[in-house]
């Protein structure tokens, strides 16, 4: 015979399957001898064969639970529905993961008229009993019978205006007394029955409810969404009241091992005199810190703080406790993981580990990278609640302050005056790049979250909201429209890009803090990933940065960000229109000299680390300006009567090279063999580099992007070999390899590993071409009634589509290793600072994931957690 | 001891491998013993030794060739370099496969001033000695010996213009000699040496020279384009020179066993009395018809006729014969497979099977599926030639003749005139679809061979001229520009679309003309074919020519080409606009009614035959007006004073539709997820249309483009299955299936496979997406860079890829089977009218290839050649 009822103290805490993380807890402290309310839990077998609706289920259990009541009346020496000292009950869910959408509590169950009199007469409190009361009707009515919680509240209200009150506690005996008079009439009316006033028929009903709410869409939706089982179902455990309301002997509380906010080492929590579980939450009293309860009781402080320490010990965890004090006696009635911030998260993972409380892999376990993630970035100060005025898509994670400009150079001009200020722009391009650069943070009417102006802010760890679609941008009027607000250039205002909030005004902001311990986790985390993770960084900046954040090389160095800077934009526009060879030849000689000098700096910075340098990529019309800027330039030049032959040249150009589908356009390698002097500049300026810093352990690889033919591949390397040949024989060390960004690239990785010395996996392109979708397009456009529809669990651009373009990037490995099998294989698209995405990269061997610098610690803890096995 | 010179009477024409082409076909006349002069063939394998230089290797040959040389002389009675009676010889290549750049031929070897002197006597004509020894220096030092052939034409020049003469034939032998006298110090001062007057030197210097001919870079280029192994090595054949100019009794000519203009089963060629085989070519005297030769010669004819029968009989194709007649008797110089047109190829292929000589089955390996293309287009008239204007490419073929118009409504306006017009645009859209329509010929300045007028040029089966890029053309004017010439609306030019030349004026064109026998052939291919041929057609008129020429069904019927039409349009529009779901439904309401009278017109033209109906795939903005057009409209609105708010409207919902890559965008199944109401429309109209026609064997099935997840078919199939219930119970047997043309989802197509019934591979999209080429982009920008460079062989969009998109393909394929084991598996993108591209989709298995009804029997010609092997 299966047992489906456990007494408390016939479970213990590895019974979670079958007792509910809150049973299995609750009978582990009873094993343990701590003073836990009598009580007992039926399991969740017995919920899943409630829920079969099989016949006569229902009647063998409740002979088990009646049994399982007599043992715990016997036990407190109550009885249910006494009219003399009567047992009251709560009755809570439990099931095995905790879950939303799940019934919540009923307390004081087991009250009715006689009931409730003799709890008048035991607690010598008539008010109190009858609020006891009321409040049962109005729990069970709500979460067992499903009466709307509002329409209690209704007649609460209406008996407050009558009685010209204003707060609940100010209602009198006679008052709550009408008021359960008027809670009985509305049960009866919305579920067509008297209220049960049999107990045991409250707590069948109370039982079946918790069953149920397994069931409730909203659990399994939030099941489906977190991949959970439907099979565990729910336990439900019932437990013998304590008060602590009974006097000033009597008391409640809540406390945590450890600091939640901090990390601290020291109990914390709070506690109401004479008050019950509920009375904290309502906010009616103030509650004291605990630390004032050693001067209130000294002796249940002394024990408590005890046994939360015990617990602490026990469950290797920072236990979560409510404990009632019923006249002079402890009772512990719950214990579970505390939450925390993060801050307090690595505080307490490394301290623990530090006190041998745990080991350093359990302390990995216990910080999430989101929680690292958070730890980045500026936040806007928890408590504060702000005027949104927009919403826009949460583009790059933190929040910022400042004036607000529609001009790239205006924003250079007030940033070098030392004003924050936030760009916005209805989309930015790269001729936008230098505003990026200078704001602090940006915000977009259009593109998602992997627009331009989101790829670049996340790459510079600034905050971003774009596709904010409700902003109406009048770029020439300089003027941003939220509905009926006007704001005008250099009014604040602050962007939340971990939100996507627009908010009016400057918000105060919590500045991140890395301590110590942080550096701490991320070096045992280092200590047991088997990836390793390197940063994307452009400039000696960046590397500083990578190398500060702990990145073990730089993964993608994209030369292209390096012709964005003010000197030399105009040398590349004059390279770029250039009609003859020639013409061309000596603006890239010009370009030669300036690459150097950013290469240098950045091998410099990346002393003895790995460095890979991409050549040339975007097409070549990102570096001229648009045809309809070009026009109006044109049309001033005439009107003042200048030459506009040298404007023309640079619009026929720009026509030229106009694309319809600039993604699957002339880019990448295909500039690098129709213009093969562009990439033999770039290479030349690499060598040119090495030469010179022949004190810095140099590690220099040279990657071609968008290759996806043999024939390209070893065109390339040959070029490559070709111009080491003509510096000094042998001085030079090198690699020369591939991104891996097309779906053909991947297919045939076995070739083009008998030319590249290593992949590079640009996961951006990869899933454009391999999905069909355009990240400057979709996300903005329909990827939210994607998601919804459930197409997609998340944007693909967000995290890896493993079934995709994840098969793609494991065909390309497997080629690539069976022909060159110690070719090294990393990723470079924005993936590979998604924790989900490097789980993936783990799985399947890949040897480094690069990421932005400031994604770089939560790289590195995803990279131990997939390694733990903590994250698949 | 391997033999390496083999007499014509030790070979067969099963040697051709050791023998070459021409000698074992040289070999086999003698055993059947036809009157071929003797002579002897150097084996391929003596010419590969000889290559690898071995030492010595040169000598040993040459005592196998002295004996063979004594053994001819000893046949004919003559000896080499006799001054009485010398033997002459001629020495010529012959590979296995015939090819350009190898070394031609070299006729009259043996002469010097001695044996000239006895040719002389002997002809009785000193004149002819001095022209044959003089032709022979030229030939000698030209293909011997790399003089180049214009320095020999000069000093020829330089004795006409001193004799002041005109032709050649009129010099007479002293200036003949006088000329041979130039020609050695000519030969004396490129070379270096004297000319060799040993006829055993000249013999073995020509030997060699033919050897090395094998290795120059001309043929080491050929054989690597065609994919021929290098080491197959070239013959050579030396054989005693007859002569057919010693008198009225001698003669020379060519003939063919049949018509190879029309295919006529009768003696075809020309001759000449007294003359030798080049004064055929050089085109001095007139050659007279093959038939003449019955009245001069009749014996010689008769028996001419007969051998050239037996020939054709004895190799079972039509032959292409040399001959000579010297002093009465009739030798056979060469006969070889005969080259012929395309329609002569059809006809002497079923003529041959109809007469038994041939198998079905190698009728159909005689008509290439060139051949049969070439069949199917105008053409400019081939002994035409057009003075060209400029050189685009050639991206639908045919030619077109047609007074050009700039407007694609002036374009419908003449049409409807009926006039003959060519559109002329920088490029065309979907808003010019009705002038692509009315025109005879399309040409383009930009664009490739897969822009937008390429490909429904391509479907109309009309010629276009695409990427023209030395065109400028100037609209608003109405002129076409091109170099210095200025060209009106109205004026007459001519578009080869074959080649992608644009010709001034009208020029004569040949038309198509679809014989019986290509019935018949295309008859016979169907029966071999393990792949079916089914059209891609929107319209009942597609579907009418689709079945007139063999398809089997309608594999892509393209419903947005329906909205193109001008009463349509508009409604489109409209529904495009929509704000509010109401007014779209309302415009979607008036397109069922419409789009279900063009199902019905195409279910009952293919009564009895499948037709897969994509529904809507480009993205919406396609319908709308551009941008920059918008404004214009706008402004002129305003400034006549008229309310322009609609068309703002308009222009919003332009703007808010635009994409950076319309490829990769809101397009296919996306647009039938986020509006169910446009696919639920189609599928009404679908099932409208089935439902009225009862009387019609109804074989339809609906295709999602752009499908790559489980979800968006599952979804689209429940709509399907949705929509049908309300129609009368079981009435409607339909298929559901879905494009694969994401690399996604052919790496998913298992799990596609368990809702869809059939797929299709959408080849045009999975080019562009799996090899991130834009085809609206890449042909003009590099794609000519990129095939002279060898990433490519030629544009993937012309032949399939079989490496990328084909292990896509096969990936899908076998992933669809394993779920659904019958699932219906066929290609619709414009590779499966490409040969090559349809010989893959026959080696992985597919059930048909769907392609532009103008190219069914090209691919129905190709289907055969790959059941039959003949085309991998």
């Amino acid at each position: 015979m299966i047992k489906y009822v456990y007494d408390f103290s016939e479970g213990s805490s590895d019974m979670k399957a079958l007792l509910g993380g809150k049973g299995a807890y609750l009978a582990q402290m009873v094993k343990e001898g701590l003073p836990v309310p009598s009580g007992f839990t039926v399991t969740t077998k017995a919920c899943l064969r409630y829920l079969q609706q099989e016949k006569g289920f229902m009647d063998a259990l409740w002979v088990d639970v009646q049994a399982a009541l007599s043992r715990l009346e016997e036990r407190m020496g109550k009885t249910l529905g006494s009219d003399s000292d009567p047992l009251l009950l709560s009755v809570r869910s439990g099931a095995p993961v905790s879950m939303p959408g799940m019934m919540d509590t009923v307390l004081n169950l087991g009250l009715n008229d006689e009931t409730r009199s003799a709890l008048a007469a035991m607690s010598g409190n008539d008010r109190f009993a009858w609020d006891s009361y009321r409040r049962f009707i109005q729990m069970f009515g709500d979460v067992v019978k499903g009466v709307a919680g509002e329409k209690f509240e209704s007649l609460l209200d209406d008996v407050k205006r009558e009685n010209v009150v204003t707060y609940d506690n100010q209602l009198g005996p006679d008052a709550l007394e009408d008021l359960v008079c008027r809670y009985k009439t509305l049960y009866k009316k919305e579920t067509g029955e008297d209220f049960p006033s049999d107990p045991m028929v409250q707590l069948k009903l109370a039982v079946e409810a918790v069953f149920d709410s397994w069931n409730t869409p909203r659990a399994k939706t939030y099941r489906k969404i977190h991949h959970m089982a439907d099979d565990m179902g729910t336990a439900v455990n019932v437990m013998a009241m304590v008060y602590g309301n009974l006097g000033d002997d009597s008391g409640t509380g809540v406390c945590f091992s450890r600091n939640p906010a901090d990390g601290e080492k020291k109990l914390y929590g709070e506690f109401l005199i004479n008050a019950q579980g509920e009375d904290v939450v309502a906010g009616i009293r103030t509650p004291q810190p605990i630390a004032a309860l050693e001067g209130v009781m000294p002796d249940i402080y002394r024990d408590l703080s005890e046994k939360v320490e015990n617990l602490e010990s026990r469950f290797q965890e920072m236990q979560d406790i409510e404990f009632t004090v019923e006249r002079g006696k402890l009772y512990i009635l719950q214990t579970r993981t505390g939450k925390r911030s993060a801050q307090a998260a690595v505080k307490i993972a490394v301290d623990m580990a530090n006190e041998g409380l745990i080991s350093k892999k359990t302390a990995i376990g216990r910080v999430t990278p989101d929680q690292v993630e958070r730890l980045l970035h500026s936040q806007i100060d928890p408590g504060y609640v702000p005027e949104v005025l927009a919403q826009g898509l949460p583009a790059s994670p933190g929040a910022a302050v400042g004036q607000i400009v529609f001009d790239p150079d205006e924003a250079v001009r007030l940033s070098d005056k030392g004003e924050s200020v936030l760009l916005v722009r209805p989309e930015t391009t790269p001729d936008d790049i230098h505003g990026l650069y200078a704001a602090r943070g940006i915000l977009t009417s259009r593109g998602g979250m992997t627009s331009h102006a989101a790829v670049v802010a996340r790459g510079l760890g600034k905050p971003c909201v774009s596709g904010a679609e409700d902003l109406l941008i009048d770029l020439e009027g300089k003027r941003l429209i939220i509905g009926d607000r006007i704001f005008s250039e250099g009014d604040v205002l602050t962007v939340d890009g971990s939100t996507g909030r627009v908010i009016e005004g400057s918000v105060p902001l919590s500045l991140p803090s890395i301590s110590g311990e942080l550096e701490t986790i991320l070096d045992w985390s280092d200590e047991v990933s088997a990836l390793q993770v390197w940063a994307n960084g452009d400039t000696p900046d960046d590397a500083k940065r990578a190398r500060s954040f702990g990145a073990k090389g730089i993964g993608l160095c994209r030369t292209e960000h390096m012709f964005m800077a003010e000197d030399r934009f105009p040398v590349m526009q004059r390279m770029v229109v250039a009609k003859e060879l020639e013409e061309r030849k000596a603006a890239l000689e010009e370009l030669r000299a300036m690459q150097k000098e950013d290469f240098m700096g950045i091998f410099r910075e990346m002393d003895g680390l790995p460095v890979i340098v991409r050549l040339l990529d975007p097409p070549l019309h990102e570096f001229l300006p648009r045809v309809s800027e070009l026009d109006k330039r044109i049309a001033q030049a005439e009107e003042s009567g200048q030459d506009a032959s040298a404007l023309r040249k640079v619009k026929d150009r720009a026509e030229n090279l106009r694309e319809v589908n600039p993604m699957l356009g002339f880019r990448g390698c295909r500039l690098g063999l129709v213009y093969p002097e562009i990439y033999e500049m770039q290479i030349r300026a690499i060598f040119d580099a090495m030469s010179e810093l022949t004190d810095v352990d140099l590690k220099v690889e040279i990657m071609m992007p968008l290759v996806q033919t043999k024939r390209e591949m070893s065109i390339l390397k040959e070029m490559v070999l070709s111009i080491a040949g003509e510096y000094e024989a042998g001085s030079l060390k090198y690699l020369v390899g591939t991104m891996i960004e097309l779906p053909r690239a991947a297919l045939r990785a076995g070739e083009l590993a008998e030319d590249a010395e290593f992949f590079s996996f640009g996961t951006n392109d990869l899933t454009q071409t391999c999905l069909g979708l355009s990240r400057d397009d979709v996300e903005a456009k329909f990827m939210k009634d994607y998601v919804e529809k459930g197409v997609f669990k998340l944007s693909p651009f967000h995290e890896l589509d493993r079934d995709g373009v994840g098969e793609l990037m494991s065909i390309a490995l497997q080629r690539g290793r069976e022909v060159r099998p110690d070719i090294s294989v990393g990723i470079c698209g924005e993936h590979g600072g998604n924790p989900e995405s490097i789980a993936f990269c783990h799985s399947i061997g890949l040897d480094y994931v690069s990421c932005s610098p400031f994604r770089v610690p939560v790289a590195r803890i995803a990279a131990a957690w997939s390694a733990l096995g903590l994250l698949k």
